[in-house]
């Protein structure tokens, strides 16, 4: 009797090697098939310490060509060092079109960790759920394959993986006390764990395996990979249906209503500038040592006065404490993946000032009209901008968007008075010329953003700038005014 | 005679704003003309704490455009914490062509602080020293303006600013224990900043200006950034002439010589592989340990088996310790660069692997054969790598350097497979079959390369591989010896 068992054991074994081998010849395969369909996969595995999540991407890549995947293992810092918002390091590991990125832990450990150690609130906690809920559907709107795993273990299981490695001395350092934390608290953090993700499956299924039967683990999480990326080859790239959550706006005139005349004397205007330059600058002081972060946005016409009234505000910041981003098209490995991927990794850490001259609102406007994305794409996209811009402010940031608004005349008077003037030609560019030209697409586009997007945690304000140095007196109030609020109230809301 | 001196003292304040206003409005004209020249330029502020660097550069950024500067301010980390060589910050902070970084505080600052808290030993100091003097010529060398200033104060003026930062409520948290530091060891601090800058003058002059008199200050600097800019436009980016230097050399066969009959057998391949990679996985862990940094470099004729090669080599490894670098043609901000700074950026953290899937080389391969730089800078590049790799074994860095040499045979049946299997096709593309053309071209290239560039201490190996098994096995071979020295001879020669 025991022999047959024997030998079906044997059988069963090879049987399993010889499947898993399929599979990653199978996977091998799936890379170029990736590469031309431009289909990004983002695996996520979590799982206890001590589970075998690392010999598990171990076995997954060992196939692959390196050129195709990155392994990430991201860092989980204490809530009182954390510099950028919970999703900064997820969010900048994302993959470009046609490549793997394998997670080694991430979003789900780096929450439920601080959670647990009481780094961060009950409230916080949820947000942070919810945060990640928007993040998944996000990517898989934006055509990501986004498969979880989950590698268990039981209490005894573990206790006997992490007294096997404590006890080889070559393997000792690997326990480290965060793994004896977890060991400890094991049932709290089973709960936990399972909480998690029962409350994300909204935009990913989690998929749990059993981390106890290794072999068997990494058959199904190669089939699993495999079957997701030729359903995915089949049905061609996912393109999200676009969806309305209902944010608290705050109502926006529309542009053709706005009286442009307002305009300042000289005499006023310098002496508004010195003292609110003055006043910003001591603002950036106390915005430092706060540690809250600064989000300005620019946009506008061409020629509207961006660059001048930026120069208005940067002058008194102290370049130690901020910088301008200038957004430009984007470049091949920005335009690979999820449009906000190159702005998640342009954010300022706290107690900085990032001025975007150019956003992320290009989404709405150059992308849509000039057809650089689907219809899909950027009407999903106001949902999108205002969850991401959310997801600064829960964060603590301080988030301020300018239009900075003139009138058709006035544009033509200045990109008349640029072409005549030999050093100011180079701000002029036949595109200029052509946009212009598209006015009448434009204004539409910009009062629907406008509308959809001036969230009263992030609002929008319409800056008449016929008269730059009004533009730049009023934008400046504004500022002054929202980082005074900002340093009155702002209070340690995250940590407990 | 009072209101004479006074007159006088006006008008001369008169003239020193009017003149700094002039200055700064030329520097706004400079900027396009930087662009269209595509001239990029460091400049390099450092100084006495308390010395005005952060309103010096508030000054010289206020009149340009933001998308032509960027200010950088490095921190510095302490020895013991530092993961990246020393010049790791500041190569990564280097402008775009067309584009200003100014930095506050720099190389300077972070040698001499290290130096005088005894967290580096003279020697490190000494070599340190040296590259920063490589580093300078090879960004001179490389068209870039590098300007280097140091604003000074004495000690009375110093403890005059600190106290008066320190007794304004607003301003106290400016006032470091670091700067407190600074100030009680002046004098040591005056020797060695005097010190540095005199073994520093290399490739970039000093110049020393009056921070005690903060307005001529900022004109000086203005001048000099001014002047610097005009007479680089005037003649034109600079290319720096090849010179040589020696360093201890490897002597290599030619490839024509070398005997590429080794092959192994089926059985010993798999006994030796599982022996090696079981070896391999070993060294990872005492390497990650003993936060020993490992670049594996590979290139090779096409098809030679780079791929199939560098999966040997990663399967033992923990994919949380190390990292593949395909390296492709530059993308447009990496070409707007110093050629190595794409692989400064890309250097793995003390304890991590790196493996470079073609790298640095390609500059006197490829952009040598294809005319993609000028003739003085791939023959200047062979002493420029050479510095570049010495500055990474100096870190403490394991550099080994692979040759993946086939005949022509053998590339043109790996070819011809390639073409006729379906699964392979994707391999093998018209500009492989356009490279093989240029066989002739390519082979006295790398002979030149291996020559000139296989240095001790990071020696290239020219790996036979018409049997891909055999050049698998003697891959592991050379990399398991190379790291059981390092593991063997680490110590901390660093630290004191």
């Amino acid at each position: 009797m025991l022999k047959d068992f024997e030998k079906k054991e044997k059988e069963n074994k090879k049987a399993l090697a010889e499947e898993t081998k399929a599979l990653s010849a199978k996977l091998l395969g799936q890379q170029q098939l990736l590469m031309s369909a431009k289909l990004p996969v983002i695996m996520l595995i979590e799982g206890w310490a001590a589970a075998g999540k690392g010999s598990l991407i171990k076995e997954l890549i060992s196939e692959i060509d390196p050129r195709f995947y990155r392994v990430e293992s991201p860092v989980i810092v204490p809530e009182s060092q954390q510099r950028y918002p919970f999703l900064y390091q997820y969010a900048g590991a994302i993959p470009e079109n046609g490549k793997i990125t394998f997670l080694d832990s991430g979003w789900m450990e780096g929450a439920v960790q601080k959670f647990l150690r009481h780094e961060i609130t009950k409230d916080e906690y949820r947000r942070r759920i919810r945060q990640v809920n928007e993040f998944e559907r996000q990517l898989r709107d934006g055509g990501y394959i986004v498969i979880k795993v989950f590698l268990h273990i039981d209490k005894d299981e573990q206790f006997d993986r992490l007294r096997s490695l404590a006890e080889d001395p070559s393997t000792e350092w690997r326990v480290t006390e965060d793994d004896l934390w977890q060991h400890k608290e094991y049932k709290r953090f089973r709960e936990a764990y399972d909480e998690f993700m029962k409350k994300t499956e909204e935009a990913a299924p989690w998929y749990i395996l059993d981390g106890s039967r290794r072999k068997t683990a990494v058959r199904d999480s190669m089939k699993l990979l495999t079957e997701r990326i030729d359903s995915a080859l089949e049905s061609g790239r996912y393109v999200g249906e676009p969806f309305e959550e209902k944010f608290p706006l705050k109502k926006m005139q529309k542009l053709s209503d706005v009286d442009l005349s307002p305009a300042i004397s000289d005499d006023e205007y310098k002496g508004e500038l010195h003292r609110l330059q003055t006043r910003l600058s001591e603002l950036h002081n106390i915005v430092y040592r706060k540690k809250i972060p600064v989000i300005l946005c620019y946009e506008g016409w061409d020629a509207a006065g961006k660059g001048g009234n930026i120069r208005r505000v940067a002058y008194p910041l102290d370049p130690r404490g901020f910088d301008v981003n200038p957004i430009a098209s984007p470049l091949p490995h920005e335009l690979n993946r999820q449009f906000l991927w190159r702005f998640w990794t342009r954010l300022p850490r706290t107690g900085h000032i990032a001025i975007f001259d150019r956003t992320w609102y290009g989404r709405v406007m150059v992308e849509r009209l000039e057809g650089f994305c689907s219809e899909k794409d950027w009407q999903r996209a106001y949902n999108e901008i205002n969850e991401f811009e959310r997801t600064l402010t829960e964060w603590g940031a301080v988030v301020i968007k300018f239009w900075i608004h003139i009138d058709q005349d006035t544009q033509l008077a200045r990109f008349t008075e640029r072409q005549n003037t030999p050093e100011k030609q180079w701000k002029i560019t036949d595109e200029d010329w052509r946009n212009r030209e598209k006015w009448d697409l434009y204004e539409p586009a910009v009062d629907e953003m406008l509308q959809k997007t001036s969230t009263k945690n992030a609002p929008w304000y319409i800056i008449e700038s016929n008269d730059k140095k009004y533009a730049r007196i009023k934008t400046l109030k504004i500022i002054v005014k929202a980082l005074e609020k900002a340093c009155e109230n702002h209070f340690e809301q995250i940590m407990e």
